[in-house]
Order: C-alpha cells, then structure tokens, then sequence
C-alpha cells in the first residue's frame, strides 16, 4: 500500500470482480535501508476504512515482531512474511489470536521447516493456518524466484493445511502471472495471492510484478471459467 | 524399456487411449555402474516392431555420442537426455538430421545455456527442435526435482520454441503426476513426458514415479476434458 | 549453553587454551517446537558469571527481537542469528547499541542482502559489526551446509568489514571443522567461530559438529603454527 | 590455449617457476555455438611439443566423446571436463587407459554422483583418478560458482582418490584466485588447477579469471612458503 488513492482504486476492483479479500502490505522493511519502508499505522488505518466501505475482509503482514500486535489487531487474516518465517516470537503470538494465519515459505527454507513453523501457530491453539509457496531461491536467475509447484503437491499430500499460491513473487514479472495462476488453480491449490496496482510503471515496490486493472479482470474471468470446467468454484 | 512383454502392454495402453508417440529409453547410462543399463540396440529393434504394429511415432533418448548414430536412425523423434545437453559432437549431429528433437534441460542448466544448446542445434540447419523442462536441482529434497514451470514461461514468452514438460522426472513420485500435468496444461505448454509401466513396483528404473495403466488412463481423460475448457483438444 | 557445569567446562577450556571470546547461546528458538529451547534468562546469568571468574568476554545470540533487550545487555559482542538477518527490528536496535555486533549470514541470502542487513546496523550508528560466513544452503546433502569461501573472498574485496567463519555449522561434522579453520586462516580471515563440547555425543543441539576438548585444543595448536607460518598472530 | 605464442609463454613460465604439469584445452565447445571453439588436433601437437622443449607433463581436456581418442593419445593426464562427468562412453573410455585421469565435478552434480562417476574409471581397470572440486552452482550470482570445500573435506574422508582444487573457475576472477588457493593447500588438498594468460585482457575464454605471470609467480612463492610451515612440499 502506498497512498489512499490507490489502495481505494485496488479495492474498488476487488468489489467490482467479486474478489473477496484485499492483500496490502503496511510494514515493507526492504532489503535495503534506503527504500520505501511502508505506512505503518496510518497504513492499517486505512485498510479498515476500505473493510468498512467495501465489505472485503483485510490480509496484511508481519515482517518482524515490532508491528505484530497492530497487524494482528486489524487484520482479519494475519500474513506471516517469508522472511520472518523463522521468527518464533512472532509464530507463538499468532498462535495465540484467533484469527487466520497465511504463513509464506522463507525462499531459503525447506518443506520440513515450513511444516514445522505451522507446527508453532498450530501448537499454540490455532488451528487455521494457510500454507503459502511463493518461490524459492535457486541458481536460475532470469525469473525472480523458482515457484515450487513440485512442494505444493507434497504440501497438499503430506498435510491438512489449505494451500495458496503467490505467483507474482515467485516469477517477479507480470507476464508470467495468469499462466502460473491457471496453473495453480488446475493443481489444485486452495487460494492465491495476485499482485495488482493501478499503474505498475508508478509502483514504489515490485513494480514488474504488478498487473494492471484490466490484466487482472481479465485473469479473473479466465479463471472463473477454468473452475467451473474442473468442478471448482471461486470465492 | 525393459522387457517385449513390457512395451507391447504400453504400447497398447497408448493406442487404446489416444496417445500416438511413444516413449522409451534403450540406452540409459545410470549415475552407478552397478544398474540396469538399457537394451540397447535390440531395444530400438523392439521400438521398430512397435511402431509398425501400432502405428505409433517413437521417441528414444541420446545419451552421448557412442550411440546417436543408431538413435537417429531408428527414432522419429530424437531426444537428447538432460545429461547430453551440453554434448555439442550429439548436439551437431541433430542439427545435421532432418527429425525432430526434444532436448531436456539439464538439471544444473540455466534457461540461458538451454537456448544456446538449442541454438547449437537450429545453427546446424534442423528447425524441429523442442524445449523439455524436467526439474532442475534445488536445495529442496522432499520431491526428487524442483519443475521449474516460471522457466517454462520465460521459455514460452523468450522464444518461439514447442516447450514440453515431464512433471515425472521432476516430482519423481507418482501421487503428483496428475496434479502436475493438469497444471502444465493449464499453464500452455505444448506437450507432456508421462511415465507409466504395467506393473510400477516391479519397474527397473525410477519405479516410484511411474503411473500404473488405470491412473495413465484417468489422467489422459481427465486432461482431454481440461484441453476442451481452454479451447484446446489434445493431440 | 545446556548448564552450568558444562558452560564452566567450556569457559576453562578457553582460559586454558588462550581463546578470549567464549561463544554460548541462550536462546535456542529451533525449527521444532519438541525440541530443547535454551536456557534463556538463566544462561544470561551464568554467562555474566563465566566472564566474571575467567576474565573472558561474552559473545551471545540474538534469534528474534523478544529476547533482543536482554542480550544486548548481557553480552560483550552481540550475534545476530542467521535467522534474524532480515529482521529490521533487530537489525535497528543493534544498530542504536555501542557494542560490536557479529552479524550471520542467511542460509538462504545472497551477498549482497547480506552487506545490506550491514548497512542497517551501519545506518543506525553503530560502526562495529563483523560479517560471519556460515554455509549456504545448496543441493549438496553430504554436508549440512556449502562454506561459501569464494563468498567470504568477495566480502573481503568489496567491503571494510571483519569476516568470520563458521565451520562447524557449515559441514556439520566435527571431522572437518579442523581443516576448514585452517583453510578459513589461509584465506585470510580475522576470526572463527568454532564449536566444542565437554561431551559431543551428549549435547543437546548439533551434537555432530562439536569438537571434544581434546580436539579443541590440538587445532588451537595447529592454528597458531600456521598463524605464526603466515605472519599473523592469534589473539 | 590460443596461439602458439601464449602456449610457449605459459610453458616457459611453468618450467621457470617449478611447475611441473601444463594444462591447456584444446577443444573447448563453449555453451554458445558463436565463440571460440578451441584450436583442436593443432593444439594437441602444440602440446606435444612443449612437453618435449620443456620436460613438462601435458594435461588436457576431453569435452565429448567427439574427441576422446585424440586427447587419450597425447595427454600425459587426461581431463575429464565437467560438462561430460555424466558422459559414460568417455568414462568407461578413460577406464581402459593406462593414464591418470582428472575428473572434474558437473557443477550441478552432488558428491555421490561425482564418486560414481570415478567409479565407471576404477570398474574399467585404472586406478588412476583424481577428483576436481571446481565450483558448483548456487543461488549467489556475485561469484561465478560457489567452491565447495565442505565438498572438498567429505571427499577426503570417505575416498582414497587425490583431491584437486580449481579455485580459478570456482570464483571466476583474478582477485580471489591467490586466496583460495592457498586456502586449500591449508585445507589438505593434493593439487591445484590454476589459471594463467600472459595477457588475460586479452584472453579468449574466462579473461576475469585469469592471473598475469607476476601474480602467478608471487603465488608459487607463497604456496611454498606455506606448504613449508605445515609440513609439506610442492612438486
């Protein structure tokens, strides 16, 4: 999220497509100390204005343990970043709330360990935990990350969790986003996390990721119908 | 290929269901030299009968150079195995040949060197050439390859070759075949490697990642039915 | 640190051999919650003993920013986990701290978020922070984790920082921790993290790589011959 | 090698300075059909006659099977390169020869694989194989490869077989060569590979990565040196 203007322009299209949930980082702590570094609070504040506005329920992230309680007390699903994946402070808080946790896989962790790190929320008392492949880290370098869709079948083989795929992480260009999404749906997988904005070229992050409003109807639709064809409704 | 016996029973399996090219390795030069090695020239022999008796196009694998002439005489399609990617004596000699090739990356190639192994081939004068994603080698262990469908875009989108995948080599497990190959078809590529024996248990190479003939036959109506919502129709 | 007894072992251990900075972690956040998890507070009293009575400085590790105040307290050189190398709460608090911080690496980071996560403490103010090197993690499964020594090369090279070595989480093996040390001297490091156990069969975390007194002693021999052979000294 | 001119040089710095072995390659199928592609059957003769004005042991280079009798008959040691670890033909062919073989590790090939392949040499009936660790391929993307001397010390414990180190393709440039070279004398290690150009601007293949002949001289000295104060000495 960078602006009202434009988190109410995604969530209006949210609304318009009959997507029900709204994804929007407030907490971006960016590899480098010298770029964008999020809303913070006022970012939260105004999520729950567009919860409010348009009906949509609110997924927003924790990077690390300094915003946890804030996140945990607006979101309606709680986002434990891929890069705090480790960070067991933050596991065992989540494992105390009541309320959804979508936990991404750390790009450097293997299957076992991100199991066990839903072990941590579900052993505290939380038994609603989503289990999100957004790429891992490998030698080929000419996509962002290697979606691990070979992880996501052992996933839904060797666990009960729901399983939800971020292909615009994973490829990191916005070309490669509605064929990795149809794939995914035709996998299997329980939900997926697309990135959209506006106006990509302005995005003050990941700005080659993002599709714009008009790829993402499109992708809408074109889902819908891949769906209904496997016997599945979208929600 | 193991055995007459053998490939007549999935020669037949591919006749009665549709599928008109078959696959089988004569010559495999496993990573011990204490393991079965492959039938060799009689294997190609057998593939011939094979393709007579039930019209059949036959695919055989180049594993390096002591065996491509052989290979390329007998095979309609000739596939260059992921280990011989980067053999430009086997790769020259496709590009002199006048069938088709499908080159299997290398599981610790980048897309970059796939396309210059590719290029060694079209520079030769053979325009037939496809590109075949099998998993490439992560730090993951849990399946036996990472498929690397975010390569298959970038293949799709960066040149106007037929890409291919083999989700069994990948996943190397047969509970996610289905699931995988579903997801290729749905993600466009345009062909897909599925190992299958008559009996998976009793297999002498790579036993835990074949479908037996009652999963092939559910998965290739179940990928028709795919093909038909995207507007496709498998062929 | 497991007790009392075995963390008075080690202390005198050092005291004996001349080594200056004994290494202990307190907080043990493992990727299982079955497993052991640190002594916590405790081991931050009986370390405050240890550097008391043997004249040694404290070098204590901090996995997630609930226990950060606390170490940052206690210990004479902060250590940043390498799980915690993307969490910019931590990474800023050191950053406000006057203590030297020894930072690790990510198994899963590249060098240069690596030099970033550097750069957050460096931005806070807080000028001394050393670079540990730990392993990477790679397809390579002989060895727990890839010493990536070309890695510590290029961080020599292209910054002004301290570099470190780890060998023992590296291989994971108490075998080759002697001559990784050695290699690691060679390379032209300016110091090492090495593990050693009153009793490596028993401990209750990596027991595989910990060295036994006994082998302890014999490299600190062994590297202080070669230190002298290079014209360094170990101090 | 390019020229007789730079093949003489580099054979004339050998003889100066100690060296015992040249290598120098003269098939050299680069991964793009459009660069240098090696001086072939020239170069081998080229070879020849340094080994006769210098008394200097040749070691070159099989890439294919293409080439494999040629380079068989006039190496003194034969190279397995690393592109064709996986190439049985050229193996069981190396197996039948009474020369010393250098096998060089695929750089996406795990340490079993690397051992299996030595094994297809020792089942043929020579004994004479030494094994190249050079560098393996990891998400890091600043180094050209990641030199994995874990790898190096697990080879060592668990075979008979010498183990050399090629620190000059592992990092990929001059700057890193010297200290990982003496890193893996440090380490134990029975032989090193290392790069030299009379002019490496000017070099066709892997200029970076080449070190001038005053570097080159001023690293014999040093490894000398060092070689020394552990008790050994180079030959």
């Amino acid at each position: 999220m960078e602006s009202e203007e434009q988190i109410e322009a995604s969530a209006q299209l949210c609304a318009e497509t009959g997507v029900r949930v709204l994804r929007a980082g407030c907490y971006k702590p960016r590899s480098s100390p010298y770029t964008f570094q999020g809303l913070g609070l006022n970012g939260l504040l105004l999520l729950d204005k567009m919860r409010q506005r348009f009906g949509l329920r609110i997924i927003t992230e924790i990077r690390d343990s300094s915003h946890a309680e804030e996140v945990i007390e607006y979101a309606d699903i709680i986002q434990v970043g891929a890069k705090a994946m480790y960070d067991q402070s933050v596991l065992r808080r989540c494992g105390k709330s009541n309320k959804p946790v979508l936990l991404k896989r750390g790009f450097g962790s293997t299957l076992q360990e991100f199991v066990q790190a839903a072990e941590f929320v579900l052993s505290g008392g939380n038994s609603q935990v989503m289990l999100c492949e957004r790429g891992i880290r490998t030698f080929e370098t000419k996509t962002r990350f290697t979606l691990d869709l070979c992880g996501a079948v052992w996933l839904k083989k060797h666990t009960n969790l729901p399983v939800i795929i971020d292909p615009s992480h994973a490829i990191g260009f916005a070309y490669g986003v509605a064929d990795l999404s149809r794939a995914s749906l035709a996998l299997g997988v329980d939900g997926l996390l697309i990135e959209t904005h506006p106006n990509p070229p302005a995005a003050l992050s990941d700005a080659e990721q993002q599709l714009n409003f008009d790829e993402f109807r499109e992708l809408k639709n074109s889902l819908s119908t891949l769906a209904t064809a496997l016997g599945r409704k979208l929600i």
